[in-house]
C-alpha cells in the first residue's frame, strides 16, 4: 500500500464543497470516483482543508492510499482524464510515508481574499472576486487588520457551526493590498476556524468602505461575540492559496 | 446629439464575438440591445476592435451617440443593469466630440495572449488560457519574436479571410515572460491583421517547445506564406488589453 500526496486546483463554484455530501457532487467525491475509475479501490481521500460550497484552490493537498502500482505522472495524468468535464485538476501526486495525513500534518494554511472593488460589476471575474463599490480604502483594512494578528480567542470570528473545540487560534500574517481595483486579502495561520477568514474580510470591509473605524475590529475580537463583527463575506472571493508541511514529513 | 467613448470589460467565451451576427449573440449586438432598452434609440456601436468568438477584453472602447441626456454614471449603471446576465460590463463612460472614432482615432491597441505552460490541465483559468506542455521556454520566444518587432509584410502571419488592404503593419512591441507556469505574450501595434496575434503566438510557441529553431519565426516572416507559419493559437487566451487614443481627441 502506497501513502499518496495530490496537489489539487478547483474552481469552486459549482460544488457543495469539499466535503462528500448527499445533497450535490463535492470535490472529496468526484476524486474518490476518479480513484475507483483508474485503481478499482474505494478508498476515502482525505483533504488538508474542507473548503465550503464555492470556495476555490489554488493549492489544496489531500492524501490517499492505494494498492496499485503507477508513477506519479500516470497516477496525476490518469485522475485528471476522469476529472476532465469538472475544474477539479491533480496538479502533482507525490508518494510519501504512511505517516503522512494531508490535515493533521499540515504546519501553515493560507488563503488568499479577492475583492473586486469598483463600480462596474465583474465581467471576467465572474465567480472569482467579491464585488464592492470603488471607494475601498484597502491601507485602512491593512492597518485594521493588524490587530487580529497573534494568539487570541476568535470567538468572534467563528460560524455558529463551527465544530473545532477552542476558539483560541494563533494567526501569523493577515496582510490587505490593493492591486489596480483588485484588493487581496491574505491570511496564514497553522488552522482556521469554520468562516474565520470570511467573517475577518466581512468586518475589514467595514472599516475599508468607512463604515466602521480603523480601531473596530480590534474591539470586535475582545467582545468575543459574533454579532458584533461584520456579515460574512462570500465564498466566491475565498482560494485556498497552500498547505505547508514540515519538512521531515515530505 | 451627444457622442459617448464606453470602456468595456467582457469574457469573449459565450459570444460570436464582438460584431452583430444571424448566428450567435454577439457583444455589439447586446450593447445595442441595451441602449434601445435604456433610451428607446436604435444606434450603432462601434468598436475599436472587431474581436473574435471567445476573445476576451480586459478594455475594449466604443463609441455611440445618444439623444438622451443622462450622467456618465448613469449611462454606465443602466447599460450595466441590463447587461446583467451577460458577462460584459461597462467600466466607465465618457462624454466626447462628434469627431472621435473608436476605431479610426485609435493609435495603439494592446493585446495580451494567456498561456498555461504546465502538464495539469486549468481548472481556474478553464476558458482563458491555452494549455500547453510544461518545457515551453519564455526566453526562447521572448528571443525568437524580436524579429517580428517593426514595419514588415506580415503576409505569413495572417488569415486568408483578412479583409486588411495592405499586409504592411508596424509592431511596436513583442514581449514574452513568464510569471510560475503562465506565460504571457504582449503585443502593440497601432493596428493588426486578422489572426495576426493569434498566428504569431502559435508560431512562437513551436519554437518555446523547441520543435523549431530560435531563427524560424524570421525566416516565416521572409518567406510572405502563410503555410509556412505555427498553427492559429486558439481564441481563449487572447485579451484585447487596451486602445490608445492621442490625447487631443479625448
Amino acid at each position: 500500500m502506497q501513502r499518496w500526496r495530490l496537489l489539487l486546483e478547483y474552481d469552486g463554484g459549482p460544488f457543495v464543497g469539499w466535503q462528500r455530501q448527499a445533497n450535490g457532487i463535492s470535490i472529496q467525491g468526484l476524486l474518490e470516483e476518479a480513484i475507483v475509475r483508474l485503481s478499482g479501490e474505494e478508498r476515502t481521500v482525505v483533504g488538508a482543508a474542507r473548503t465550503d460550497a464555492g470556495v476555490h484552490a489554488l493549492g489544496q493537498v489531500a492524501h490517499v492510499d492505494l494498492e496499485k502500482e503507477m508513477s506519479p505522472e500516470r497516477l496525476a495524468a490518469g485522475l485528471n482524464a476522469h476529472l476532465r468535464p469538472y475544474p477539479v485538476v491533480v496538479l502533482e501526486a507525490r508518494r510519501v510515508g504512511p505517516d503522512f495525513h494531508a490535515r493533521f500534518s499540515a504546519v501553515r494554511k493560507s488563503y488568499l481574499y479577492r475583492i473586486l472593488a469598483r463600480r462596474a460589476p465583474p465581467a471576467l471575474e465572474r465567480g472569482r472576486v467579491w464585488h464592492v463599490p470603488p471607494d475601498l480604502d484597502a491601507e485602512r483594512m491593512h492597518d485594521a487588520a493588524q490587530a487580529l494578528v497573534g494568539r487570541h480567542d476568535f470567538t468572534s470570528f467563528r460560524a455558529a457551526e463551527c465544530q473545532a473545540k477552542s476558539p483560541i487560534k494563533t494567526l501569523d500574517l493577515l496582510h490587505v493590498r490593493r492591486v489596480g481595483a483588485l484588493v487581496e486579502v491574505r491570511a496564514v495561520a497553522r488552522s482556521f476556524l469554520h468562516h474565520q477568514v470570511r467573517t475577518i474580510v466581512g468586518t475589514l470591509v467595514q472599516v475599508g468602505l468607512g463604515k466602521e473605524d480603523v480601531g473596530w475590529p480590534a474591539r470586535v475580537l475582545a467582545a468575543r461575540d459574533r454579532r458584533l463583527a461584520g456579515p460574512t463575506a462570500p465564498a466566491c472571493g475565498l482560494f485556498l492559496e497552500r498547505i505547508d508541511y514540515s519538512t521531515e514529513e515530505l
